[in-house]
Order: structure tokens, then sequence, then C-alpha cells
């Protein structure tokens, strides 16, 4: 989702340099290696934050790097990180189009989609997250078993997904339609998240590895 | 689904021979020879034969095969045949189990699951018509770039047979969580989907092709 531009954001951004990544290109290739962490998860359109740092908190020995293209979001994610004091979570103001700018191959264990813009007018199903541009470039960054998770409310984005990845060789290892039906301990639940399921919608969430 | 015992259906089913194919491993390796056509359809689990008879009807250079095992659902669905006086439509009583006592390699085009048993305990799931065990011999039986086209009510059965598929090296290339929300009209509605469809609930379909 896009934001409003906060009238703090730019001093904001410009001055809490902790966690946000400003050349995140100097670490291509050596993520892992450069903030001494053996597995790294990237959340590509991280909005505001919830999700990626949760889950940062849940596992303190895991690299997480969330990738938002609106400083607006950046900006509430940052403010956030501040609060929390982890040592794990790092932030790139960026877009999905650029990653292989910013990662390099086989560097990234885990990619999560978190409730991505389901684009819906048939024109713009390109602009998905999971359309097959995009796919190529998680195919070159993921490390050989890397996995792709995906939740949405948005059962057309769900669906398109499952075919896209599928059709690029990824292979579907869990597929879930009602993803909060029973507890899940292990992902972290967002505000955003929390919204849909208070409405009673169910969580679509998907989990694909990469194949040969 | 299981219907009560016919009181006529053991008499029909010895007298009624045209469409009731009683000893299908004769035409193991070629059926498509035999009844002259150059494409086959395989419906598993026809219930009471609505959609193969409608797909057959709407489809008459394609033959299509229903099996299901059970006799007095097999007794219904040849009333409904001989009303219609088809020359594709063909049916065996049998289980999904003995698939490859009936079907020979690389026999079989497009493959259909519609509404299938979810045996809902994780205890059962074995026994899902998706389960990796059934999966091998659908591999078997279809030709290469062949089809499983797959529709259920059931979100769990859904989730479970896309992950089953996809984790078995076949590739989803079309996946709809409504795939009644626009008219389709390539595809048959048997009476038991339109139920589903008159209460609002979202008819769940997917398509895999063989992969390599």
């Amino acid at each position: 989702m896009r934001m409003r531009k906060k009238k703090w954001q730019d001093d904001f951004l410009s001055q809490n340099l902790k966690y946000l990544i400003k050349e995140p290109s100097q670490f291509k290739n050596k993520w892992k290696s450069h903030f001494n962490f053996l597995t790294m998860h990237l959340e590509i359109g991280s909005g505001k934050g919830d999700y990626w740092l949760k889950m940062a908190n849940m596992y303190p020995d895991v690299l997480f790097v969330a990738l938002e293209k609106d400083p607006a979001c950046v900006a509430v994610s940052l403010k956030k990180a501040l609060d929390l004091k982890l040592n794990n979570a790092f932030i790139i103001i960026g877009d999905a189009s650029n990653l292989l700018e910013f990662f390099g191959e086989k560097e990234v264990d885990v990619l999560h989609l978190n409730f991505s813009d389901p684009w819906p007018k048939k024109g713009h199903h390109k602009r998905r997250l999971t359309a097959h541009t995009f796919i190529d470039n998680y195919r070159f960054v993921l490390v050989n078993n890397g996995q792709i998770q995906l939740k949405t409310d948005n059962s057309d984005l769900f669906g398109y997904s499952i075919s896209s990845l599928s059709m690029a060789k990824f292979i579907c290892v869990d597929c879930d339609l009602n993803f909060r039906k029973t507890s899940k301990e292990f992902d972290a639940i967002s505000e955003y998240e929390q919204k849909f399921m208070d409405l009673g919608q169910p969580i679509y969430r998907c989990v694909f590895i990469k194949g040969e």
C-alpha cells in the first residue's frame, strides 16, 4: 500500500541510518558474511514493517532484510525498529524490479511476499510481484532449495501466483486456503493481516521451493 | 459419494451393456483405436454421472470414459446414458487403485477429478485421489503434456492437491479459487456442483500438466 508523505520523513530518513541501508549494492554478495549471519530472509514489499520486525524479533539468529519502495512506509517502519533495538533487521528503500542491484546469486534463503498489491486489472497483472519477470530474479537470488513464502487475502492473486510460480518450475510444498484456522506460532501476524482475520476472512498461504 | 443400493441395479447392470464396460482390461492400450477416437478423457469418481455425460454430449469428438466404484451410482449413470444415446461415453465399475489394470502407458489425454471425497481426517489423507500413490499412476496413463483437471468445493482438499501434484512434478497452468464467478461454457456443471453454486460457495479448480 502507498501512504501519504509524512512531513517528518525526509529528515528522519536522513538521520536514522542504523537500520536503513542507504547503499544496499555495497553489500551485494556479502550480506550474510558482513552482518555475520548464516541465514537471510528478505521481505519484498514490507509495508509498515510489522511482519519484518516481528519475525526478526522471533528469530534473532536470522538476518531479516526488508525492501519497500514507499519512503513514508519505510519511515514508519524505522520508528518501530528504533524502539525494538534489534541487531538482525535492516531495510532498503527500493523497488522489486531492482532486486539484482541489491542481492547476488544464491544469497537469499527465504523470500517473503505478504499481502502484495493484487493489481486486479488484467492489463496490470504483469506488475504483480509473482509475475514471471520478477520470479526470474527470485530464482537468481535464492539459494538452492530456497523458499518463497507467500500470504494474501486476495483469492485472485493467490491463484495467479500458484500457477505463475509453478510454471516457473518452483515447487509448491505447502498450500493452505485458511492458514489462520489453526495457530501458527512460527509465523508473525502483522496489523494488516490481523484486520482480515478480525473480519473473518481467510488468509491464503503457500510455500514454494526453487526447483532445478 | 456412496449411494444406497438400488433393488433394480443388479439386473439392470447385467442387461445394459452398451455403455458399461464389463471387462475394461481388454481395451487396455487400445481404447482410442478400438473406439476410433483421437482423444480420450477419463473421469475418476464420476458419481451419478452428470459431468461425464454432459461433457460427452458437449464434445462428441472426444471419447469420455468414467470410472466409478459404487455400482448404485453406475446404475443411475447408465439410466441417464441410455436416454442420451451417446456414442462416445463409456463407464467402468472399478476403483482408482486398479487404474493400471484398465489403462496403458500414455493413453489418457485428460483426467478429471470432480468433487472427490475430501477424507478430512489426517490419517485418511492417503485415501485422497490426489495422494502420491494415485498420482504416480496418473503420470503413467497420461500422454506427454496430458492434463489433470480438478474441481472441488473443499478448500482443504484443494490446497492438499496443489502441493501434492506440484511435488510430483506436475505443473499448475491454471488455478482458480472462484471458477464459477464468470461463465465457463467449456466445462459442464453437474447437479452436485450446482448445489454448491446455489449456496453461493466458491468452486475451486486447478489444471495441472504432466511435467518431465
